[in-house]
């Protein structure tokens, strides 16, 4: 039988619970947002004592399911004041499951400000211990000393001096198979609210726990080979695929060639550089410096995708690992950088500070449309990064992000929705993307309902990205089908798959009644999806968002972006649409 | 016949317009409140080229009237995100008035940051002109140099630097009777809109000009007296009465006394410096010092009340007027400092550099509770000031206000509601005011339903400020008749009068009668002022804001105010009462 876990950061204690019926079927996202509607008011302050944080393993995570390790991280956010769910594939997913742990909810707050903690999760039980060791110092030199500490089996949830400072783009780290921290729900500052809880670590270790139970193993095994199969044919996840080969950075000259690739600030569609960091390229400069220089590494044990990489140096040496789409893209086009080892060095700083790549991103091109440095200039974005970390007065206005750093500056071009920036993807030049990022209850987000697919990929339908018409269906249809992969725990990026191979979708079904004892059909995913979004928009709108919120910034109404010289244009009317589920 | 005078900012036009009919009957805020609502997208952003800042003169302003020389400065708030209207009392606005401008529209953006300009407005016509050589100073430099270029008679809007780089807590300032840069539209950021759009000063000379039309001088002159004789007899604005021996100072022991004065950041409703910094304190030092030093100074010709006052150095040289009682709080208590001369020092810097010091003093506070200084270091205190006049990284979170300075700092404990800070009357031991700051659609705002009256001065009514129950209707009453109050162009310190004494209100709506051409009551004025505030609660439904908004702020749920150790306990459908217009 699996538990919560209640962890108390007034009375420091940790306390398993039954699960209450109404949660045993969920996991991941649906789990965290439904616990966070439940027991968060949606009008309480983020970094508050009423706020709380809530880990979940996915459904089917523990289990031998492929791609099936991501852990979701729900709470209020700091950033966007919305209900926020963010995921991120790891073995700690893993470790949770297999201890018997359904979700482990962190609430409360220690009277003193300052001290941090540390909480020990396996077999025997739940302790907190202190942490202050730890404080102030970089995740790449704390993550070793704690596996020294607790063994190499272990896994860490962690929280970088960012968080400590209570930073509102500070992620929530995770090691990857090789224990480094790189693997990061790193959206919505979530960081930040286990900063002002004083939890700076959850170390966890599965040896000798429960293991996940499967309530059908004949079912799981079936709908495992189903899954498995279309992951294994699909030609973005096959192995020697898009993925595989390339890393998600295979979106970069796809993007650029669309002219949907946001460059320095979302200023054009067209960056003069992506050839320089496309995952081609990374892919090249891993086999040209060779030596620690790694494709197609899994983030989790179990993923058959394998879409990660390790970035070397020039002398073959390990830089970082991951060298993320998102985090290129943010890190580099959307600064005017076209140099993979500075962007090497400016993940590796998010990763060691404890930071969202994407918000740092963001925020470094804000901070150069508000003068602080040239586009392209990747030494002062290093700088900026710097200042974050040491928590400067300038960093304490960076470390809360693009819309912040806006406001501080007189930034009037801010391509963020409600408070977080826009990812990867020029909404002015793709319309199915803007309308998800205005209306799904995360601020803007492309991982909720990823119309690339369709309009960029030819994945689940094709259709023309500057067209309106249509594309409010499509993100509903994409949002609720998320939110229900969100809570299996299998990688978004299994969606490829199940989108165009109607078996790897009942595979996936069959998986989820095989552990849950459910019975659903694949008609119900959307369903599922949909009372997940229903949740979560009941949070929002408690917490007084309206259709004024499910807007993109003005200036994409007045201001082309070329090479299409579109201005966003998709009706209001069109928006609010998406939200008559 | 008045007009409209529409200045684009973007193609440097100033045009005057006839004046529609539906806008004839209205001034003040009733009018910026009206234009707002017609001319600016209510989601737009603050700083972008959408919004417009109407500057409007009162009903009865420009004409013999006592106590009549506000002007309104509306728009939509860089601070709050909502509708906002801030007035002050100035020669400039008779000016104005006189010049037969019933409102100024100033509207669009250069294209080019950076360039200032200055609108001359005179019997001629209106031009704009470069400002750039004021640019960077302190408008203690920069109204001198004015007055000798455009000639003593006339009049000065402008903003400092804090509202050239677009501090969300820059005000607007408008010179005083002898000329000084120390009346503030301070709330709300209006003087950042200005800053977003290049406009720096306005320079108003009515030599000449057509006067106010008057359409019945027999029911003006009835009217006049009847109100000048209730302000000359009641005991808070006669003739040696509180507010003109004293000042609006007089208020910190009585506050003090009731345990309603917020005090080191709202911890505590009593300040045990309290006496040193008391409108009796001040009016003792200015006897005392002598020299410049002056009590019942008028902020603008005409007023009868004269509750301004001159603060002078130990030698009797001037160092700032005025000593507001907001001022005195914010910059005082609020932030633990109970030396007259810091106060003053403060006061001066936020007139130098354009700041509204409600905020600034409240932002100062937020700073001290996350560490940046000692409560009650003044010393400290004014060093942050100079770091937001450099426009320092520190300079620049501290000048976009007290939340934005919490969310920088980590520090949970903001009293804001909508942005904007708290002023001088602690909610959770004076309720009624609590329900004002929680509803009005300015954002924590005293001015809007100033319940002080009948819970402090026992002025209209008499109720226990610790009283929950029938504060929505006080509220509500006392906001509808401001509403009124702010378009006539009336100082909200006749309603002390009008309250208690009926020919005074009678008087009132006669002259303005007088000068409209209108019929009303005075069972018309709640009703006048309900148009207002319906216009504005449309322009914030409109940009979003719903119920919850109209919340304090959390820590005054849970947490306990000294010495009645009383939380904010109105509950929320009671505020929501409010509205039930």
């Amino acid at each position: 039988m699996s538990k919560i876990l209640r962890v108390n950061m007034t009375d420091l204690t940790a306390k398993y619970e039954d699960v209450p019926e109404k949660y045993k079927n969920w996991g991941g996202r649906g789990l965290t947002s439904f616990i966070t509607l439940e027991e968060v008011p949606p009008t309480c302050h983020p970094l508050g004592p009423n706020n709380k944080v809530t880990l979940a393993p996915g459904m089917v995570t523990g289990t031998p399911a492929p791609s099936s390790g991501r852990i979701s991280v729900g709470g209020k956010s700091p950033l966007t004041g919305t209900i926020k769910e963010t995921n991120a594939g790891t073995p700690f997913s893993q470790h949770l499951a297999r201890l018997g742990i359904k979700a482990v909810v962190v609430e409360g707050q220690p009277k003193e400000n300052g001290k941090f903690w540390l909480l020990k999760v396996d077999k025997e039980g739940a302790e907190l211990l202190p942490a202050d060791e730890y404080v102030g110092k970089g995740l790449y030199e704390v993550y070793p000393a704690l596996f020294d500490r607790f063994g190499k089996k272990a896994a860490i949830m962690g929280i970088g001096v960012a968080g400590e400072m209570k930073m509102a783009m500070a992620g929530v780290c995770f090691n990857d198979i090789d224990g480094r921290p790189s693997r990061y729900s790193g959206r919505g500052g979530m960081g930040a609210v286990l900063g002002s809880k004083g939890l700076k670590f959850i170390v966890a270790d599965d040896t000798g726990g429960p293991g996940v139970d499967i309530a059908d193993k004949d079912l799981f095994d079936t709908g495992r080979k189903k899954l498995t199969e279309a992951l294994r044919t699909h030609g973005v996840t096959k192995e020697g695929g898009g993925l595989n080969t390339y890393g998600t950075a295979v979106l970069i000259n796809i993007l650029n060639e669309a002219g949907g690739l946001p460059t320095r600030n979302f200023s054009s569609g067209e960056f003069e550089g992506a050839s320089k960091i496309s995952g081609e390229a990374i892919a090249e400069g891993v086999k040209q410096r060779g030596g620690a220089g790694t494709m197609g590494h899994p983030c989790h044990p179990g993923c058959i995708i394998q879409c990660s990489n390790i970035w070397p140096k020039p002398d073959g040496t390990e830089h970082v690992s991951v060298i993320e789409y998102e985090s290129d893209w943010a890190l580099g086009a959307n600064c005017g950088i076209d140099d993979l080892d500075v962007i090497a060095e400016l993940i590796w700083l998010c990763n060691d500070y404890g930071l969202d790549t994407i918000e740092s991103g963001g925020t470094i091109a804000v901070a150069m449309e508000g003068g602080l440095a040239e586009f392209g200039d990747g030494q002062k974005a290093i700088e900026l990064m710097h200042e974050i970390g040491k928590g400067t007065p300038l960093g304490r206005i960076l470390g809360q992000g693009a819309a912040f750093t806006g406001k501080a500056l007189g930034v009037v071009r801010v391509p963020g929705v409600k408070g977080q920036n826009m990812p990867a993807y020029a909404p002015r030049a793709i319309k199915g993307i803007g309308v998800t990022y205005a209306t799904t209850p995360m601020g803007a987000d492309h991982t909720a309902g990823y119309t690339i697919g369709p309009e960029i990929m030819s994945v689940g339908g094709k259709v023309d990205p500057l067209e309106v018409e249509g594309k409010a269906e499509i993100s509903r249809n994409l949002q609720a089908a998320t939110a229900f992969l969100d809570s299996t725990g299998y990688c978004l990026f299994t969606a490829f798959a199940i989108m165009d191979i109607p078996e790897g979708l009942e595979g996936m079904v069959e998986t989820c009644n095989a552990v849950l004892g459910t019975k659903w059909t694949v008609d119900d995913v959307g369903e599922i999806g949909k009372e997940v979004l229903k949740r979560e928009r009941a949070f929002n709108e408690a917490a007084g968002f309206t259709k004024a919120d499910d807007r993109l910034p003005e200036f994409m109404y007045y201001e082309p972006l070329p090479p299409h010289n579109t201005v966003w244009d998709v009706p209001d009317e069109m928006l609010d649409q998406v939200w008559e589920l």
